[in-house]
């Protein structure tokens, strides 16, 4: 009903605006859960569980927004680019959003028993895959191509250190038998945020395209093996380090 | 190069038919790698794990159809909304080819220990999963916008066996260490089947918005409820029902 007419130009600002605004809701809830699990604080975890609805309301508004554009405006070359990778984008975060949030419901079980030896390393797996994603969202915002492949790049250090992870948290849990309530949540914790390095990724997929107009290959290497990956029992002889890579 | 002028209607029933040609694939992968499982069929598990490169080049070939189809064909009202909603589809359908893939790594895991007594469930989450992917298809393919609703409201059925299964796994892990390689794949595996399934509620939603132009209600309840899930130790006590719907 307002009768100011505003410009393409300013209308593709306020919608990678508003992207970057959930990106950065989406960060401090990654920020947030991370703090919740590594210092038992269910008042936290509980809060980032509740403002989970707002990302999925930038997702749905910028999805409306992108609808409305491409309808009203039929953008083309590099506009068209800026409006539907502002909808891939949006979606994927909606996604790093719903992992946060499962991370903390997760974050009440495993708050409920001993801190577990793991615990640390999924904390740091976290953080790396935060650094990510804050990278890739610097990209989009200043428009760097370089940043952008760098983030796509780089997802093999999270891969890594989920594969060991992995190794570890199974170990523990044929050790003990009363740690596995909370160490097959933190698995899944561990999985989520390597997970969250994947859109980070996939983000970055999208700015390359919006700034190049071309795919990057999408041949890049899975780092995560922990679909392969077996630990020997306790008592069993030292393990063959070949064994994890084998089917 | 050619001098063919197909007309937009034509140029639609194209990519309409490429989302459904790929979900037909998409189908096929989910119905091996659940007789990969529970057949203990290595050779079917390489297979999916082989064709899942097709998927992505789906993917691909629609996203850059539909860019172009935007760019060049300017579309409006149902024809930008079957444009843009084949982009969605595909997105989702080649995420459940991930899930099928993964699944059909840790099938090789999986085989290598005595058959547990969770898979059985497992396979059943497999078959509705599978039902509710094959369900949402035929509600595109046919735009019955009846049964993209009903496979919309109709995920319960596979959380509440998840739930369930996902109790009687950490069980067994808990009973018998040497079991917990295998059981911790199994569970992801049963994770990756409600995934599945979650991303067929996703396609519903396009498939509603597609044929009314309207978002479903996005506030449906999360009945997944294991990351809030413990069970006693086999030496507990007999376990409290209402435990495991606590934090």
């Amino acid at each position: 009903m307002t009768h100011i007419v505003t410009s393409y130009a300013s209308e593709l600002e306020t919608l990678s605006s508003s992207v970057t605004q959930m990106g950065g809701l989406v960060e401090a809830q990654l920020s947030d859960v991370m703090d919740a699990v590594a210092r038992r604080d269910l008042a936290l975890a509980r809060k980032v569980i509740d403002l989970d609805a707002r990302i999925d309301v930038y997702n749905h508004e910028i999805e409306a927004d992108v609808m409305n554009l491409l309808a009203l405006r039929q953008p083309v070359a590099i506009d068209l680019r800026e409006t539907v990778c502002a909808m891939k984008i949006a979606h994927e975060l909606e996604r790093i959003g719903d992992l946060a949030k499962n991370i903390a419901k997760r974050a009440l079980v495993i708050s409920q028993q001993e801190p577990l030896r793991a615990l640390n390393g999924v904390i740091r797996m976290g953080r790396i895959s935060l650094m990510r994603v804050s990278d890739v969202l610097n990209a989009y915002a200043q428009r760097n191509v370089a940043q952008a492949k760098s983030v796509w790049g780089a997802d093999d250090e999270i891969d890594e250190l989920y594969n060991s992870l992995f190794a570890e948290i199974l170990s523990a849990m044929m050790e003990d038998a009363s740690a596995v309530n909370a160490c097959t949540q933190l698995a899944f914790v561990a999985k989520n945020f390597e997970r969250v390095g994947d859109h980070a990724t996939n983000i970055a997929e999208s700015v390359h395209f919006l700034l190049v107009g071309e795919y990057l290959d999408e041949l890049r290497p899975k780092g995560d093996v922990t679909s392969l990956t077996t630990v020997p029992k306790p008592d069993d002889k030292a393990p063959d380090p070949e064994d994890k890579e084998q089917p």
